[in-house]
Order: structure tokens, then sequence, then C-alpha cells
């Protein structure tokens, strides 16, 4: 079994979160998903949905991580302790996915540096302010670099994570769990037509 | 503000609630959302998500109820206290928002006897034989039918919630929504293209 392990604080956005977990619980064989956050107990989304986690401490090394995006992050991209954990948590994965704003907590710890990503292009300038030396593109819907995989704005995360799923369990197990989820699956990672929407 | 109720029960599909919560969520100065389950307490996802809720007890008359579905609902039908409990809910909300099969626990309180409704198509005999006086739409991605919306499977909730928020709050509304969590919305509510997969 595959740790699937997602990464909570306060204020982050449900969909971010819950999209990807969506798509990966339906390998139930292949993945077992888990929720932390950095203190552990109950985490409040945006959306006041209050979720029991673990704490960070509690996270194994290996496995998948999955970082959603949220007003929360524009605190936290300069909490010192939390990016510390964010980095720690990321370099002990396999694979780390990041969602909408996610990007810019993992950003701000510099493992994407000189690494292609991207993110919601409505907070574009912001994310790219805690990331300077990323190779952020415009008009991904998402992005893959080696281990790291970021996606556009919220629904993309549902992209990317059937994305990741065709790269590692192969494209007919995507397609079979798009379907499954009645999801028109965007599988063209270069364009997210709603960044066009952004000036 | 509006109480947005979201119903949740053991072994419920976290999409089927975080798609509509999610949309519902980008209307903060019209909704409250809370979170309730039969007896209160922690209710588990079938993907292993423990979220904190109110007891049934706590919901206000009024607002708007949202039911899912998940594996949770092929036990819950034979509940006679819980069905009785949805019935109540039901009765007392001014809408109804079901997905998937979250449309067998309503249809099994009969409120949707001799009305339009929809669901899960790859459940959909099943969902029938639990309202065998409803009128089920085998092609619609979603249905409205006075105050009852029902939505097919899993993803086709979000496109139901900006059908309900297009309805109640406008077509403008519910697509700046659209475009903020870059989900692209199926619109047409009568053809949902998933149904074709199952025969």
């Amino acid at each position: 079994m595959i740790n699937f392990n997602v990464i909570l604080f306060d204020n982050f956005e449900v969909l971010d979160v819950f999209g990807p977990v969506e798509v990966i619980g339906k390998l139930p064989k292949h993945y077992a998903i888990k929720y932390f956050s950095q203190n552990g107990g109950l985490v409040i989304s945006r959306q006041d949905t209050r979720i029991a986690t673990l704490s960070f401490s509690k996270i194994s090394h290996g496995g998948v991580s999955l970082i959603p995006g949220g007003m929360g992050t524009r605190t936290l991209v300069n909490d010192v302790q939390f990016i510390n954990d964010i980095k720690d948590i990321a370099e002990n994965s396999d694979y780390v996915l990041c969602v909408c704003t996610g990007s810019a907590l993992l950003a701000k710890t510099g493992l994407l540096d000189n690494r292609n990503a991207t993110t919601n292009k409505m907070a574009f300038n912001w994310v790219k302010s805690n990331g300077i030396n990323v190779k952020w593109d415009k008009n991904a819907r998402w992005v893959v670099d080696g281990k790291y995989y970021t996606s556009a704005g919220v629904s993309a995360g549902i992209d990317m994570a059937l994305g990741y799923v065709a790269d590692v369990h192969g494209l007919d197990m995507a397609i079979e769990i798009a379907n499954y989820i009645e999801y028109d699956w965007n599988r063209n990672k270069k364009d997210d037509k709603f960044c066009h929407l952004v000036e």
C-alpha cells in the first residue's frame, strides 16, 4: 500500500483536496489515504468543514503528498516552521501533488527552483513572488517536473490527479476513473482555458 | 443568511459533498454551511476522511439540504429511523439537493413519488427499486422538480449546484463561480453523456 498523505491547514480550499482524493480513492487496493496537519486535531476549511488530522510527525517516508491551496496559504508562506515542515515532507515523498496556490507553499521551500510549475492564474503574481527562481508556466492546466506535479486552480487538481494516475497506473485506469466519477477530464495538460480569463 | 445543511453518514462519497460545497462556498454572504449526521460526532467517508458534525436535532427549519451518495446509502435505505429523519429534514427544507445515490434516500421517503428525478446511471436499477413511483430520467445530468434537485453521479453534483445557483442567484453568478473554480460546467441538464457508458 502506498500512503497518500493529504496536507491540511486552516482555510484550505475543499475541492483542491477532495477532487484528487476522490480520484485516488478509486484505487483502494493501491493507496491508503491519510490526513495530516502541523499539530494534528481538527482543521477547518474555508467552507467551515472540520476535518480530523494526525500531526505531521506521524507521516511515514515515501508515498504521495497532496498540498492544496486556499486563503490559508497567504499567511503560511511566511511561517518559517511550517515551510520547513513542508520541505521535509516533500523531500521524503516519492511524489508531491500541489493544487492551486498550494504551489506557493512548495515554491517557498526552494524545492521548485529551476523547475517547471504552474498555479492558479488569478493568483499568479502572488505565487510567483514566493518562488522567483521557479519556471512558472502561465498556460498549463498542470505541469509535471520529476516527482513534482503542480496544477492550476481548484478543479484543475482533478485533471492533475487523473494525469498522475495515467502516468503511474496507465491511461486506461485514468479514463476508467474519470468515467466512474462522471468527470469530463481535460487531458491536455498544456492548456488551461481558464487562464485566458485573467489579464 | 441561508443555512446550507450538509447531510453526512458513514461511507459517503467525498466529491458528492465537496463539489457542491465548493460552489456554495463561493457565496459566503448568502450561505452558512453546516455539517450534520444522525447522532453528530465524527463521520467517516468512503475515503477515510473524518468530518465533525452536529446531530440532525440541531438542524433549523428552512434553508437548503444536500444529500450525497456513496456506498453508505446501500444499507441506510433500509434504516427506517434514518429515512424518517431524512423525510423530516427534506419536508422542512426550502430546497433539497441530492447527488448520485443520495436520491435513493430521498426516494425511499416517498417525497419524490410522481416527481421527475435522476441518479447515477451505474446504480440506476438499484435506486429505482427504492422509488418505484418516481419518474426517473435515464438521460439527465440533473433534474429540477419543485424544490427537489437530483443529479447523476459524483461530478454531476457540481453541475447541479451551479444550476441551483443559476436558478436562485442568476446565470451570471453561476458562470462566475464556474470560472473561479476553473470548472467546465455542463450547462445542459438534459444530457448526461456518461449515461451512455452504461447499458
